[in-house]
């Protein structure tokens, strides 16, 4: 939270547009044999030859997704990237390219853009998409950015929300409700920091939490790893909301029940700890927190064995018949329904 | 510009997120087979075959891109969808799908959003484009629209900007500076509202160049010209940013230069007669006015009788060596060098 003021500022005045962006995506390579023509003309041309593509597209703008001043702008362009592919990955789907749009206001000096970008080549990088295209304008206000990515799907690998039957088994990856305490101990460093902007805040014990909320991985392994283990999901979805919303829309779409174990939830040491420092309830945190992208999926039966042995992988309860309801059975064996959360962005 | 303040309101903050996108997007049909799968899950999923496709997307944010109070909601999402499918004519390609998010502030009620959203409709029926995804979210000012559009090509028929040719032939469809010169007849009305409310302005002399401004259209109708008259361009750029500006993308990157001939802009009578009106010169605004979205594309001389009979297209000029510069031909037979007018956005 600490900021050199020194640093050299040049207005993006300076550049225009072009200048802007032959700036920014000037060290943006180009890998894939698909990508016949990236930035640069009135569109990017793709051959994907036979394959399925998917196309999916997120808006994140400063103060409703994100704050700067406990977000830097280079965690922010990998994040941006990230809850994209992520979309990509949640229909089983490799992620090949991306277009990235921004408006930005003048009070951003291209240094700060040149972070920025710096984080959405470290993603690019990382897993493996070209950036194709995009476009950059002004903003009166704050930052936005806007990514569109595209996938490509193997043969007819592509998953959707719904496809879960009965007795399918609800599997998710990775542990849950990290991401939103990160968010929480970031939270109330800012009100210290307002405070006493000298405190030098000691978040090592944090630092896995905070890193889910400000570096979040698209589960790009977990695509590879399912189609390793020959295991092709009867439905999938990514967590963003949180595990609550997701089954509902698993449920929902799939027209079936589901069964969900308090027991069974993958909690990281770190989210039991602060949980217990901010007096909240872990289950809670783990169905509502969001933001984990993590997959949430459903299996059949027969497909147990290829994945029970993975640590990546848990189990979280059935899929049950549309008139069974969606429910969470806790340790204490009630069973209570799940609720969606519904979206609170435009109530701000 | 006159708003019935009688009209139903209903809150955004009554539907939510889901509830949103779902009633805004229940009337879009999906119409190609290449759509798998639209609006939904966590991605569209589209299968194009061997065909090669182009991508590319555009942001248009309120105070910047559009003023809300002479641009009616409708004619905006018709709008956004233009500008985009413009860019992939630009291509040679058929727009197939589209993306689009909007971020809004709740100053907005759901029925400003039909509106919106009845353009967009509107612009997908015409162009016979699928909307197959998008996000929506608040915003803490105005609105924003983002849109990403897909589209195919034609075998190996993708023209880009950088082919063009010494000896070959520029060539223009429709007119130029109509819809610049409709924006200033509009910002002056502005004026008057503001003075006199209650004037009701008689714009029908204006209604060509107010449509032009409000109603652009892309000129899929060229593109599908072109394949009948079995020409494929050498180059080609559509006309956002205004003719110049163009003429010296398509010359930098085939590394080439230009004449121009003043004498074969092609306007229309209304844009010559405003000019007169508003004492500016015809071939500035043709040359700088932007927003036109006409195609701009260089042809093989070989090619000239295959299109010298049809009144949509005009043979501006010829493409020259690099050392030729670029240069307008005036009526009077001197030649000026024709220069990039840059972006002003980040200088507002």
């Amino acid at each position: 939270m600490i900021e050199d003021k020194n640093k050299h500022r040049t207005e993006l005045s300076d550049l225009g547009e072009f200048g802007l962006i032959d700036h920014l995506t000037k060290n943006f390579k180009i890998n894939h044999k698909s990508t016949i023509k990236g930035v640069g003309d009135d569109a990017a041309v793709l051959d994907f030859k036979n394959n399925k593509i998917v196309v999916t597209t997120d808006l994140l703008l400063e103060g409703v997704h994100f704050d700067l001043s406990y977000m830097p702008l280079k965690h922010l362009g990998y994040k941006s990237v990230v809850v994209n592919l992520s979309d990509v990955c949640a229909m089983n789907a490799t992620p090949t390219q991306i277009t990235v749009s921004i408006a930005v206001s003048n009070r951003f000096p291209l240094e700060a853009l040149e972070e920025l970008y710096a984080g959405i080549e470290t993603a690019a990088s990382i897993y493996n998409i070209d950036v194709v295209g995009g476009d950059t304008t002004s903003s009166t206000t704050g930052l936005l950015i806007s990514i569109t990515a595209i996938g490509t799907i193997d043969g007819d690998n592509e998953v959707y929300r719904n496809g879960a039957r009965p007795n399918d088994l609800l599997v998710v990856s990775g542990d849950l409700g990290g991401a939103y305490l990160g968010l929480q101990i970031l939270e109330r460093e800012k009100e210290v920091f307002k405070v006493n902007p000298n405190n030098q805040p000691d978040l090592e014990a944090y630092s896995y939490i905070i890193e889910r909320q400000l570096k979040p991985e698209a589960r790009k392994d977990i695509v590879k790893l399912l189609k390793e283990l020959e295991v092709k999901p009867t439905s999938m979805i990514d967590i963003s909301d949180g595990l609550s919303s997701e089954i509902i829309h698993i449920c929902k779409q799939s027209e079936v029940g589901c069964d969900l174990y308090e027991e069974k939830l993958p909690l990281d040491p770190v989210v039991i700890s602060t949980c217990e420092e901010f007096k909240i309830d872990s289950t809670t945190v783990a169905l509502n927190g969001g933001e984990d992208y993590e997959l949430l999926f459903t299996i059949s039966q027969e497909d147990y064995p290829k994945i029970k042995a993975n640590p990546s992988l848990t189990v979280l309860g059935f899929i049950k018949e549309k008139e069974a309801g969606i429910h969470l059975v806790t340790r204490a064996e009630t069973k209570i329904p799940i609720k969606a959360q519904g979206w609170k962005n435009f109530n701000a």
